[in-house]
């Protein structure tokens, strides 16, 4: 076979799985949004189906024989050229699929399943011991993934890679070292300002119906194509990008909750730029999808925080938000809206944090997952080592392990080497939105008038349209002209709570 | 391979086929829902990869190779074990799908997909011609898929099967023709009665909020079950049992047209109320399946018009339609809103003709697509046969096609061989209903207290849970005791309209 030909039916096959895959999504977004509750087991079924028969296709020796007659070809010489990196990261999923013996993937599937019933029960009852077992057999799965999937230096990489891929524990345990260098003394500096937010502005009476009006209205303001996308009710908000012309994004609404409802729509129509900004012509294959979580973390934490947190924006938004909900909010003045919005306090909830404390709640878990999966913390002492080093970067110990280290779901998903996603698209969000600023000399104006065309457009050109081109670390040295750094991340954070707290 | 084990292995492939279909299901609902508009493309190259693996699933060598293997076997000896009925009916399905070559498959969905287009523009341009080369593919396609799914009496027969397996066109001709006889002079008499109902009782202003209350409350009361079903908008209504627990039932409303949205629910519902009485026990396999189009809609005219648009019904519901729209129908008599939703009148369009005319526009569209199939009808002489019926059967001539052979989109569609079962479904409906009167004495003392449970239980029992156990003509026998028959439609409707229209 030519590779010409192999690259072909690659490029065809692989398509025809992500097709499944989209298929898999509109049937996900279905359970999330408007399943009746009796569905749920036969909805069990139909999602067990698709994946089996994604992960059929993707293992399929048709793959594999076609990545070997293309690659050292010339077709993929050139390693920028798109047949090169379309080729370089199906190998990638190829490889991390068919490494894994199948009887692993079913039992990670039946063991989370079970494992998150047994998470959700134990956090809702506070008692670790019900979910140690579970936890437990997780974290030998995922060891066993590990060393299945292989991996140079840590068995933690294997796990991170499927998140964030060609990234190490090493790397990132650099960077998030400067970084909790840098955060303690100003989230210090910050508690000790002697300012206090006016907490209550955002817990007055909101209704729901107006949330939803103004909520969509910024999220189509900064972007969001709605005649390409919804927004939707979920318990646990999302974005799910269907395929070319169908994004789906989902939030949830409390009446005396602002900030839930308004950031929580802003950061799913973050995502769902990204995925509206993949280039369709490449739909299906790696130069057409999203980089990593990193990446699309950056993404939606620029438009929550970067841009939703910032005072241009609400320049722009106070006037409409007293014209939306007239009598709620028409005595409040820039400045206190922008300090309760921007609150900054040491707290139990990594989801509800702050932009200066979350990265330490992160960096706290980041290390424990290595700790359990290198084997230096065994599973059932989680808690003792959650609360120390919580005590030691929060100055607090959490009362329970419901605001402890049962307070996420990832552990018992299987989602081990995730969390520090989070901060990477955080510190990437930094980054860019440095880089932004100096190629967009009048992005604050442009805020401030609530513009956001421009800002798209870069993020389109630079982060979204080249799909998966280069690599999370080299799409930042492409984008920003430097490596990742926390450096971005912290002069963003001293310059706008110095200003607000009048450090 | 020993009996037991092609027939364990069969019901596990054909099981995955209904899955995998159920999961198109899903798709294919939200297309119709809340799909974004600019998902379109993608979700055709979604629905196509869905057919087509399904297609494969049945075709698979595996299906023909495990029904030889059971059939002539002790296993299905008796023919009217379950293993008998899902080996019978899944070598039905098998049969046709690989009788038709997959170029023609293929075809037929392309050609079709076309043909809607051009059949909505001829539509709305009033202009036949511009459809009638689309119609003559589609035609010549039909007619090819009837040689190779073979056939004993008539070609008609081999399209006929695929909605309403086993009936044939010489005796649906027979029982039409009867039916036809009758109906003829009830509709004359009716129009000559001199009553004439009060239809602006049905065009008052009808919230739309309001009319979703109502119909939502009717619809749960005759036992659709809501935790495990949807009600939801769609521009052309219709049930879609996804599987079990989940049924999905979509309607329209408009302002002033209290008869489109409520007696629309009301349809959907008996069709939701089938899919729901199914034996999940059994899903995925013919007797956790419905036995035919016609069956399926004898459950939606049962309740629609047998149920929905009889005296004791509204007994019960104009007080509650009176409560739910105050102000809007205060003065309305029962005598009043009786006459006018059973206004009987002489009209061109099908979906819009009451209980009584309505099998006139069925008969009619019968017998111009055997001509059609035959041969004996020229596509693009349709027009022209269809007035010239039209004047016969209804006295009147359409002033344009887009009112006369325009007006379904069914032969666009490929759907030659569906209009049968309309009528099939109103026989059935009224033969099943006058068993039930029978069976339940206090039938009509219970509607009139909005006590439907009865009569959805003998339903359950009767039509529901047997699933495929036996094709529609054997159904009815086994439920009435007597072979399908025109009589008690007609008993029927003399019986209502003689009261209606003082005969």
């Amino acid at each position: 076979m030519d590779a010409r030909t192999a690259y072909q039916e690659l490029i065809a096959d692989f398509r025809e799985k992500c097709l499944l895959d989209s298929v898999g999504a509109v049937v996900g977004w279905d359970e999330q949004t408007y399943m009746p509750p009796k569905g749920s087991s036969h909805r069990a079924e139909q999602m067990a189906l698709v994946a089996k028969m994604s992960h059929a296709k993707l293992t399929s020796p048709r793959i594999g024989e076609r990545l070997a007659a293309v690659e050292g070809s010339e077709l993929v010489r050139d390693g920028e050229t798109i047949e090169a990196v379309n080729v370089r990261e199906i190998r990638r999923s190829y490889y991390r699929a068919v490494k894994l013996p199948s009887r692993l993937v079913e039992e990670l599937a039946r063991v989370t399943t079970q494992a998150q019933h047994a998470w959700r029960e134990a956090r809702k009852n506070r008692k670790f011991a019900d979910f140690a077992p579970w936890l437990e057999k997780v974290v030998a799965l995922k060891r066993e993934e590990a060393q299945a999937v292989g991996y140079r230096e840590s068995p933690y990489d294997a796990l991170l890679d499927e998140y964030e891929p060609g990234a190490t524990a090493k790397e990132i345990t650099e960077v998030f070292a400067k970084l909790r260098a840098e955060l303690t003394p100003l989230v210090g500096a910050i508690v000790q300002s002697g300012r206090t937010p006016k907490r209550d502005l955002l817990t007055r009476e909101f209704p729901i119906d107006r949330q939803a009006i103004f909520g969509q209205a910024a999220a189509a303001a900064i972007g969001f194509d709605f005649a390409a996308g919804r927004l939707d009710l979920a318990v646990h908000p999302f974005c799910s990008g269907i395929g070319p012309g169908d994004c789906r994004l989902t939030t949830r609404y409390a009446v005396r909750e602002f900030n839930q409802g308004f950031f929580g729509i802003l950061h799913e129509a973050g995502h769902g730029i990204y995925e509206q900004g993949l280039d369709a012509q490449h739909y299906g294959t790696p130069m057409g999808t999203a980089v990593s979580l990193g990446i699309h973390e950056s993404q939606s934490r620029l438009w929550e925080n970067q841009v939703g947190r910032s005072r241009p924006f609400w320049e722009a938004f106070l006037p409409r938000l007293q014209q939306t909900f007239p009598g709620v909010v028409d005595d409040v003045s820039l400045d206190d809206w922008m300090l309760a919005i921007n609150d900054v306090k040491r707290s139990f909830i990594r989801v509800e944090a702050d932009e200066a404390t979350y990265n330490l709640h992160i960096i706290l878990r980041f290390e424990l997952e290595q700790a359990l999966i290198s084997g230096d913390l065994a599973p059932k002492d989680a808690p003792g080592a959650w609360n120390e080093k919580f005590q030691a970067s929060f100055d607090l110990t959490p009362p329970d392990d419901a605001q402890g280290c049962l307070q996420d779901v990832h552990w018992s998903m299987g989602g081990i080497g995730y969390f520090p996603t989070y901060t990477l698209g955080n510190l990437f969000a930094a980054q860019f939105m440095e880089q932004a600023r100096k190629d967009l000399p009048s992005l604050d104006e442009d805020v401030r008038h609530a513009q956001f065309g421009p800002l798209k457009d870069w993020l389109n050109e630079k982060i979204h349209r080249p799909g998966q081109q280069w690599r999370p670390q080299e799409l930042c040295r492409r984008v920003t002209g430097q490596p990742m750094s926390h450096q971005p991340l912290i002069r963003y954070l001293r310059e706008k709570f110095g200003t607000l707290y009048g450090l």
